[in-house]
């Protein structure tokens, strides 16, 4: 089993990834520091996974909390919902809470644990490929606004992430596939020995080979959280993680939350970013088709839907989080492996981009 | 004017004392790095202040909102009408909130501050007597959740705090009176000398002297600096500075958020704190007086409401932040100007001051 640390000095924590990690009740037991713990979940993963977990936590005032399923109801509602269980069992401040499921479930627990009380503690067993290669590292929380995806949230530090790759048997197909999406993100923005070990692997990936999965989530962790390590904040290069992601939270605004997944609507958002980047001179067209091949073996969608218009998609960029007094910073491409962020591009274009898709 | 820092490694910030604050631009200015700045107040501050700011920030993008008055409206609605307008305006990562108001702005425009995009800057001018020494040093924000005060927050700093002494000479008596508490608890825990300082000038406080105002607010502001920057995520010796807190907690959500203001909720949780000391053998019965008679002389409360029964005070006080692992911690006196933080205590204390009560 490979666990490895991400290095935050005292915020550092460990992630464990293999099969079989949640018959392990030790790897738990070591991240709980108080007498009480709270499983939130959903209602696909809790019949799964609930009791499996809730069987580690002998001796402690143990919780339950099960959400409806879906970014739909990652909102300031169901994060008040969570509030007003732990206010009426009484969790106190020494409490963890430990998120079980995907990417929503996630995102809604860790900002649940970053604000309640101030801040309790956080553990992370994500049960999504795309949740366990993407939002369990790295501290980002938060919940959607109706105006903007993930705009209310917090930085906070899970004490542990535990990935047991069995999870992904009852994956959906769908959701396997936006789990690829950022798996091919990292090999695109930084590692181009990946992206090459991604392309002679991706079948053997849908087909849910154990070890190439377990790779493939090993190496894109190890990817992430040296990034994070770098800089926790997001003040610099953190921000290439956001590779796809202005103009795949525009679908997923434009769309309505839920509609595309967050991987699909990011897979999307990758080739946008390459084809802007080609236009602009900055990447030749072969890397360009290398990266929508491999998307589309992955079965993501490469180009953006057709209700969301040009003119809708330059609106809700605007809003995003990357925008620093008033310039949109974008992540381009120079090459397979090599992402820049810049707001220094010639805006002609993003129009091409934006008006031919 | 007297300017001093808040320790806190990077996260240190100047508080500015003195006559006149408002008028000074520069002192503003040099707290916002960005292009964009959003003045957060309530309709009775906004009124009387909120003009003067604006005229500072020429040349920014600048919003403001204007939240209704009182204690009942900090809560995750009011919160979210924050974001609502600030994303309508798409104010981004880099834009300063600016808390221009009493705790119950500085609280909500902080955890608004905390949270909106993961985190933009804030700035505090506190314009009551209690937020002066109270909520703008420390970083503590949040808001309030029908089972309990506080319970939803953040840590985060301000860059500066910008205290203008002649706003209080538009405060309320009654809000007066409620700061002073605040100013007292620090004498209290422990500041002995200043305890005395305040016996001697509480007539002159009253009087709201200029000179007296001036003086007991930055002492209140350098004892609870120095707190802060020994234990900034309360861990330790930051607990003391919830003396009083514990009862008068129970007793604002007990009646319902504004019927009682903060400080008389917390003039009347001293109290008990100091006759529970006594009852327990920890406190003379000459240092009680001291006191009580300190908290009169402010006109500030020192018995518990009558409606409030003792088991709903302790129902209340369960669900308290104090409480770890299922013990409840109190703020408890060993002597004028030396507080303890404990756990081990005789019970029977406990419910002889609230069944006094």
């Amino acid at each position: 089993m490979p666990t490895f640390n991400v290095d935050l000095g005292a915020r550092s924590y460990p992630i464990h990834i293999g099969s079989g990690l949640l018959q392990q009740p030790q790897l738990l037991r070591d991240a709980i520091p108080g007498r009480s713990a709270v499983i939130v979940s959903n209602e696909t993963v809790a019949p799964l996974y609930l009791q499996t977990v809730r069987t580690h936590l002998g001796g402690l005032h143990v919780g339950e909390i099960v959400l409806p399923d879906g970014e739909a109801y990652k909102n300031l509602d169901t994060l008040n919902s969570i509030f007003t269980r732990l206010l009426e069992q009484r969790f106190d401040r020494n409490t963890t809470l430990i998120a079980l499921g995907g990417g929503v479930v996630g995102d809604i627990t860790g900002f649940a644990a970053a604000s309640y009380q101030r801040g309790v503690h956080f553990v992370q067993i994500p049960t999504t490929l795309l949740a366990q290669v993407d939002s369990s590292v790295g501290g980002k929380t938060g919940v959607n606004h109706p105006l903007g995806k993930n705009m209310i949230g917090a930085f906070h530090q899970p004490r542990a992430v535990i990935i047991d790759t069995d999870t992904l048997d009852t994956l959906p197909g769908r959701e396997l596939s936006a789990g690829l999406a950022e798996v091919i993100k990292y090999g695109l923005l930084g590692d181009a020995e990946f992206f090459a070990w991604l392309e002679q692997n991706i079948d053997r990936l849908r087909a849910r080979d154990p070890a190439a999965l377990a790779y493939a989530i090993e190496r894109s962790c190890r990817d992430k959280a040296a990034i994070v390590a770098e800089d926790e904040r997001e003040h610099g290069t953190r921000a290439l993680l956001n590779l796809g992601h202005t103009f795949g939270h525009a679908i997923e605004t434009g769309l309505g939350y839920g509609r595309w997944l967050h991987g699909e609507a990011v897979a999307c958002g990758m080739l946008m970013a390459a084809r802007m980047s080609e236009r602009l001179g900055w990447l030749d067209a072969g890397s360009v088709r290398r990266a929508e091949k491999l998307l589309l073996a992955a079965e993501l969608p490469t180009v953006p839907p057709a209700e969301l218009s040009g003119a809708r998609m330059r609106e809700l960029m605007a809003v995003d989080k990357k925008v620093i007094d008033g310039s949109l910073r974008l992540v381009l491409l120079r090459g397979i492996g090599s992402a820049v962020v810049t707001a220094d591009f010639d805006p002609a274009a993003l129009d091409f981009i934006l008006e031919r898709d």
